[in-house]
């Protein structure tokens, strides 16, 4: 099985759905995290090309300890657009080159743009991998990828219909937001908030949910083409 | 694994999940349909009294086609009350005795009140079953059951979440909806409704949304206790 | 055509779909206006069967400024409940004798519970007209009659999706809901509220928001066999 | 300012709200926590007159330690029924009793029937207190209370609009909650749930969702006569 | 009467409003059916340009047979995208020149990006064709054209509002569909779909949900500017 | 404190909520007007030069009535495009210059385009202001800023969640309407509305909805970093 979760952020995806990504890798799951942006504007203290590259290698470690392979689009911060073609061609590019069974995003009403951004640029690229004469380097994929919405940041305005138990996962998926040393940082200053501890709580409040430890929600893509009759997640 | 569907009427559960019933009695479930009224009220020829009893013996035909027991609760139709504690005694014995791993019922929105009383009785009862202090014949439930809503009546305001591949068990389904030979020509009379030719539609309908032939869809009760980590459905 | 607007108190009809009954008259239509209490319980000064008397002389005043058939079912305020057998069987036969085209009644998640009970009983009691073993005095309707939920008081919570011009009935209306002088006083004293004042500026935000002078809002029943192909309201 | 909190059972108030209601304390509001059930099914051990005597006295601990006033309606677990006459007497009984400014009480779409059901009868009743010919012991209130729906059980489903910040009260809400020993107890064995551990992780939660340490969350009864202009949470 | 119908893809309106504008023209309506792209990207065997001819052909053919006449505003697959002003001043010269008492187009929620787009672009461009100084070749409408939303692919997670009756058009319906005979098999072969099957199964499972034979369900765009107080709909 | 409200036409804020920026004023806060669009296409008689100058006049006097400060952002009527990496960088720096403790916008699903993109460029522009490798002119912000969004035109699919009493300041909000001549005029022309007479009837019907006697509603953004414990709007 092949698994792609792109998120907007070097961090999204630890955060909202590692534990998952973890579950997917000891189940024999081939995964790819992959992030749109390259989370150049989040710092009070480097430049962009400083904290591009910090990043990209924080990303990259928390990806190994996953068991995931990382990649980053290279788009700035807060220019994620889905109405941007060639950002339509590199995403479409991405899911060609992994050709998924299941594809993760970001819910398309989180908090901020980027997210909501990726959310629809995923959703498009997922159905223009199969088009033919839309070309990119890769070839065409057979079908569009099923699609899940992870949750939101807070987990605000987000009432899941899926849930996976990570329980056993649990501290390597805390463990891989650790790797992401510069934006726990970032976020206790930026937003006074305490990473670590929230996607901790977060962990067990959806846990609590779902009759487990800790646990992840999500949501389905319900659109033609992408619905099944199978569970999808771990 | 233990199977419980609960419809309002005789021929509702045929009609609603049969393919998903024969589903799981071919992975060896153990499949108790159960229908809380008589069918005593729907014929414009027979007595109240004559009616129930037909309506009894094609229900439990039904049951067999599919490969599961049948029980009726007796209730009248249009008598069906989730707020008569008697009728929450009987619907709680019924869990309480089937002991079941996962429940269907009916949609709390659908098209007539048997049906969104029935909804709303198996919701209560099952959480009910587990309480040691509600006494009834049977010994409690040691867990509230996950429960899940099948589709409406034409599948009317009913967005599904999950879905069931009936495709191989469809003429099984169809052959079990046949039974109901004098319902079926009471919807023809009633509602001018060619039931075994909308169910037919309805199945492939739903297949179309889910990729494959033929499918039934349905809704999780998304609530505290009833949410799990696994696929529970065929 | 047969109209039956079924409302809770003597003067909601009046308030809430006084034009659009309006309209329906003009057009030929025979309307019957009914409500399940006698307004029994909301008065400061007169007891119970003083109200209830006078407040039927003014719903009967105000069905004639209309061009309607008043009818009380006589439940007393307070006590309308769809999980009452009885009242089950007397908005079944008021139904039944009528044998309307199109029902309208109150929205289910109105401001006062006999509002959301009486659009409960009159969902079901639509429905059971219909089945012959369910026995009033009156025969059974052919259909299920379509089902259109009226404003809801203050418009709150209420997104129309059809919409009613009333501008060339607009004084009539607001004449029938001047009837109702002990419940223009009683809402002056119980809520401070100026009814005439607020159905008027109800009536004028209704119609701007369908490009009319004054106008009504409506929602449909969206359940399987209630549904047409063409408009019912005038 | 006059507070009442009304919960299905003798722990449902101080899980959901009990920081909202030290908080109301503390700025001087007299506050009463009333429960519509004795709490007397929820065991393995005692019979129903043992454990409904059992949790009044934690109930009314509970309540000394957030500083109101408890009481308790008395009818049995799983008996809670808007649709039953008495009960809405009781309950209106205690809205006049209390006079309250603001009321707050279980979602209507929460885990088990008895929330849903006090719900239901709390609209009800906040109303119904209003009509002078609804006649209980104590005088009618002048206005229909403004109505607040606490969070519901694992906080599923629920979507709160409005949040308390109840950092400060933090502890004083978990030692309220402790109190209920049998209760702790019956969910640990009834469910397999660690009461204590998952309030405070809910009450986390809920104010990392909106920038405190701890916080409960409320959505508004959105309904006529019951909407106001200023914030009447503390 | 003037009609308006506005799709994606050659295909789109065929198969998802063919019945409707049939019913159109029967009554006399001029109906004009534009697509804002090509087709020139969904061929497994065709250049861009060979798969545009033929597809530009098989629309006219299909509009023919409804009685229709055909435009395509040449815009590339994959590239509809409602943040580019060339694309809005096209579609809304496209509604001027036509100046509609009506328009029908995509569900802003269907499955693929350039529905979504077409739906976002017809809603501001009907709207952009009433301001004077918006400058395209022809003159200003004069109203806000009120508008349709036709069903998603397959009907997922579409509750339509309104129907329309096509039983005696259907036949003429499907031919039209038929006229795609590249689409068609193009849909068989990248996603395993029948679509002159699925479209029949579709419009008989919405006239079962409104009681004809065959139908088409629609929405209507619920904004200032856009409702109307009677049935625009055939 | 102080509180920004970003209009997408020179007229909108005094519409939809003048009376509470009056109110804001009258609590002393520094109130800051910004329309993003410059109002340069809505006449029949003037330039589009001729008619924004108008209009910025009148904008001018009616943020003075008000006693606010006006500023206009530039862009073209139909233009205002969320996707444009230049509009978010003014709508950006709009927002650091003014450093608001809340903001007020359109409500995204409004009845023409550029209401719906204001509404987008607002809420991203409150997070992007708060980035500090988001470069322009003035500082970044320390706090991502609450958001509520203002009523739709007519009210049309819009149900308030939050309220405010404007019945000591409604004389004042309609003389800052008043101020807008040339729009008054132009609405009347363009659409047939009164402008002046439906701001008055939908102040009074919120005013009803909350039980005083003029108002205005809105919602608040529910996303992560914007929510709060305490009232924000006056």
């Amino acid at each position: 099985m092949k698994v792609l979760a792109v998120g907007a952020h070097p961090d999204d995806l630890d955060m909202l759905c590692g534990g998952t990504l973890a579950r997917y890798v000891r189940e024999g799951a081939a995964v790819t995290m992959a992030t749109v942006a390259n989370g150049n504007r989040g710092s009070f203290e480097h430049t962009r090309e400083e904290i591009a590259a910090i990043r990209y290698d924080e990303a990259a470690a928390a990806a190994r300890v996953l068991g995931a392979e990382y990649r980053s689009l290279g788009v700035g911060d807060t220019e994620i657009n889905s109405a941007d073609q060639a950002q339509l061609l590199l995403v479409t590019e991405l899911v060609r080159s992994v050709a998924p069974d299941v594809v993760i995003t970001h819910y398309g009403d989180d908090y901020m743009p980027d997210h909501n951004e990726t959310s629809r640029l995923v959703e498009a690229a997922t159905f223009f991998a199969t088009v033919p004469l839309y070309e990119t380097e890769s070839a065409p994929t057979q079908t569009v990828a099923p699609l899940f919405y992870m949750d939101t940041l807070g987990g605000v305005g987000f009432v899941p219909t899926e849930y996976v138990d990570i329980t056993d996962v649990h501290e390597q998926k805390l463990s891989a937001v650790a790797c992401h040393t510069s934006q726990v940082g970032w976020l206790q200053d930026h937003d006074g908030v305490d990473t670590l501890g929230n996607t901790r709580i977060g962990d067990l409040y959806r846990g609590n949910q779902c009759g487990v430890t800790a646990a992840e929600g999500f949501r389905q893509s319900v659109h033609y083409l992408r619905l099944t009759t199978r569970r999808l997640l771990p």
